[in-house]
């Protein structure tokens, strides 16, 4: 086999790289489960049918074929799923029957794109998913629930800073129903053009496309225009002078969301009403999210989601729904290959175990076992070089410390490579500072959160 | 959409049962890197005439085709990997100049095999890989290492007795030739029968097909015989009185691996000298591995390996290496599904703060969150209904506590559910006992490992 070259959009990360991935997804899954959210994955394939009716011909469906497979295979339709929603309404729908509703769960998995691969957009990608789904009906406070712990988790991450942009769809399509617009589903994917037609443009289409005067224009471009970081946005909106109840409604609902986000996210999460959003028409009936990163506004969204009120139904049974879903690969694979985001070890070692010679191999590997057994990972020697070989072969990997074992002559000694520092040590006494024990995450952006290592036991973080 | 039905051959797994799943995965994954081997994954696709130039096509592989694509798509010819060694192959050529060797990895992702799905056979499934690659040279001792590490591995987790069945082509081959077979290979192929065919079949194949006398077949027979839980096995090589150079370092050589793996295994691990053991013809060249579960021998092994001499190949460079895989999905669905494991929780939650008023949701949110910041998962009621119903609404979901927030004439109380005892609780400073903060797995197989909670924080067991 000659030396293979990479596949375009299915980005593979070195141990190093995948060490931060799994950091991050560990955080993710730390607190989805401080909040009592429950892990599940479902298969990575669904019947084609499935996919293509969410009318997402854009998503670039895989579908698979079995090469041995001869006429009306079992599996013939499926395609590789394009996100995380349609599998998870259909589990939701297979398993009902064995699921305790609300069900809260969250999702990390991969999911396929048949898409053109650019710097964020991957043909083969991670997310992460949170939702919150019930029978007939959810309270609304489950999309400030979904908000909040994903604001918290995000929050953990050693990512640039993160803005979480908030809308409600019963606030926008009460205010176009208020100012008396022929067709408020047309204002709203004309609006929805802003981030990428010049506001005279998306003016012009909404006279001309959904009827609007030009007051009524001025009075959505005007709404358009309001943002905030705190329910300052409420006055703001009151002040147009636009009257309806469904505005109410989504007023009070938006506002509620970007209070129950205030506390405990940091300097380094907004969370922000964005009253421009409103993410496709699709199945959005209320909250709108949308997740931007910092300095890489070209990525475009990292994430997103928003309430469903029929995420999923089998005739007899509705099954309304809020969730967000966060890119994971789209996030780190750009940071990674950037140089913005890396580990200190390519091994989760902290010690490496020296070999005198090989025939004390047998020694070596029982130090390594006693290290083992009070939780420092270890490794032996690959082979009995000369010290100083054995010493290099520890800083190319990170280890940061080298275990020189006893011997007639001297006692079990352990070395600091860092500083050189050498001293006696007892294999089952010794340990490393907590902080040298796994590799660590090395970022330019400081997560707020002290306990973003995911290996902290957090029962025991008194 | 009406009710969707299972798809057959892709397994989903409840709440609770992906809880035994997602502990198995962490314990295994801990226990990996504590002996200092790094994660990985790759990307799910590889070159269709990669995975067919394996000769396996009886692994029926699952082809990509994107549904929009037009003429010559860039990722025409991809299909699903059906193991994670061919793409692990892959890897180390292809990113050999960024690795440090030898490289010692660990992978647990999914793979997708078109076959009839059965019992412990499934068309997707999770599985869980270590193995150590080098660059020219491998030395032996690293075929000890995996079989230790994962008979250490395995020998943590909830399931019946495994057996690490291990052999050693060399030993075979010099035997073989030793006694003077003219065809080494027609006679490890046919010896490879012996689980499914009578001996005397066997036998009367060996004469026919690989050119034995009557006298060498018995003596084939007699080595194929010879199994053993300690190194006796190498006395009753000897006794058959066959000599050969092969041979001798094969019989050193499984030695080595049958005494490696004594210490640390508990009483439901066993390793054997299994001298039956061929494991096919393809790219073994010495160890050989098979794992097999105690009860569930129709399942035939639920996990292999061994060592290549050439794992990967670039033309100028080989890399030999040496790895086990254990089949997660082949494991756990089965006892999954009859009931043998379980989890005692559907969430994460070992709280429920109860919600006397919809009006007091903030102040349930609050305790809730005093709790979370000292690592507690918690949940807060649904929905304000009578006390009872809140509890029942635990019950249903195993959360072993319930919460009632202080009131104006009371004080916080917390409820074990179980034991229906109720106390006043301070939220800044209870705490449940460490055995209920997380879901148990609950399985009639004592693991033997006391430390198999794969959220314990190893360094803070003291």
């Amino acid at each position: 086999m000659a030396r293979p070259t990479p596949l375009s959009g299915f980005p593979e990360l070195l141990p190093q790289e995948r060490y931060v991935e799994q950091h991050v997804v560990a955080t993710l899954a730390r607190v989805f489960e401080l909040h009592g959210f429950a892990n599940i994955e479902t298969r990575a394939v669904e019947p084609v049918e499935q996919l293509l009716s969410k009318g997402e011909t854009s998503k670039e469906v895989y579908v698979l074929r079995r090469l041995q497979a001869e006429g009306a295979a079992e599996d013939a339709g499926l395609g590789l799923h394009f996100d995380l929603t349609v599998p998870f309404a259909r589990y939701v729908l297979e398993h009902a029957g064995k699921l305790e509703f609300p069900f809260r769960r969250y999702q990390i998995q991969k999911a396929w794109r048949g898409e053109r691969p650019q710097e964020g957009r991957y043909r083969e990608f991670n997310q992460a998913d949170i939702d919150v789904v019930a029978r007939d009906e959810l309270p609304f406070h489950a999309d400030v629930e979904v908000a909040r712990v994903m604001a918290e988790a995000l929050s953990a991450l050693p990512l640039p800073a993160l803005t979480l942009r908030v809308n409600n769809r019963k606030l926008i399509e009460g205010f176009y129903r208020g100012i008396g617009a022929p067709d408020p589903a047309a204002v709203i994917t004309i609006i929805d053009k802003l981030d990428k037609l010049p506001a005279a443009e998306v003016a012009a289409q909404l006279q001309a496309d959904a009827g609007l005067s030009d007051v009524q224009t001025k009075q959505c471009l005007a709404l358009a225009e309001i943002s905030a970081d705190d329910t300052s946005f409420v006055e703001r909106v009151r002040a147009l002078g636009v009257e309806h109840e469904l505005l109410e409604t989504g007023l009070a609902e938006l506002a509620a969301v970007v209070e129950g986000c205030a506390a405990g996210v940091g300097d380094r999460f907004t969370v922000t009403a964005s009253l421009s959003l409103a993410r496709g028409l699709d199945y959005y009936t209320g909250t709108v999210f949308e997740i931007y990163m910092d300095g890489y506004e070209h990525l475009k969204s990292v994430g997103g989601g928003g309430r469903y009120d029929a995420l999923a139904s089998d005739g007899k049974t509705t099954y309304p729904g809020v969730g967000i879903s966060f890119g994971v690969s789209r996030t780190l694979v750009p940071l990674l290959a950037r140089g913005e985001l890396g580990a200190d070890r390519v091994v989760p070692s902290a010690v490496l175990v020296a070999l005198p010679a090989e025939e004390s191999r047998a020694d070596s590997d029982a130090v390594a076992q006693r290290l083992r057994a009070r939780g420092i990972p270890t490794e032996v020697a690959a082979a009995a070089q000369k010290y100083g070989k054995q010493i290099r072969y520890a800083e190319r990997r990170g280890i940061p410390y080298v275990w020189f074992p006893a011997t007639e002559d001297s006692r079990h000694e352990v070395k600091d490579i860092r500083s050189g520092e050498q001293v006696e040590a007892d294999p089952d006494g010794w340990r490393p500072p907590a902080a040298d024990l796994r590799p660590r995450v090395v970022s330019g952006f400081d997560a707020t959160s002290s306990t973003a290592d995911p290996t902290d036991a957090p029962d025991q973080e008194e």
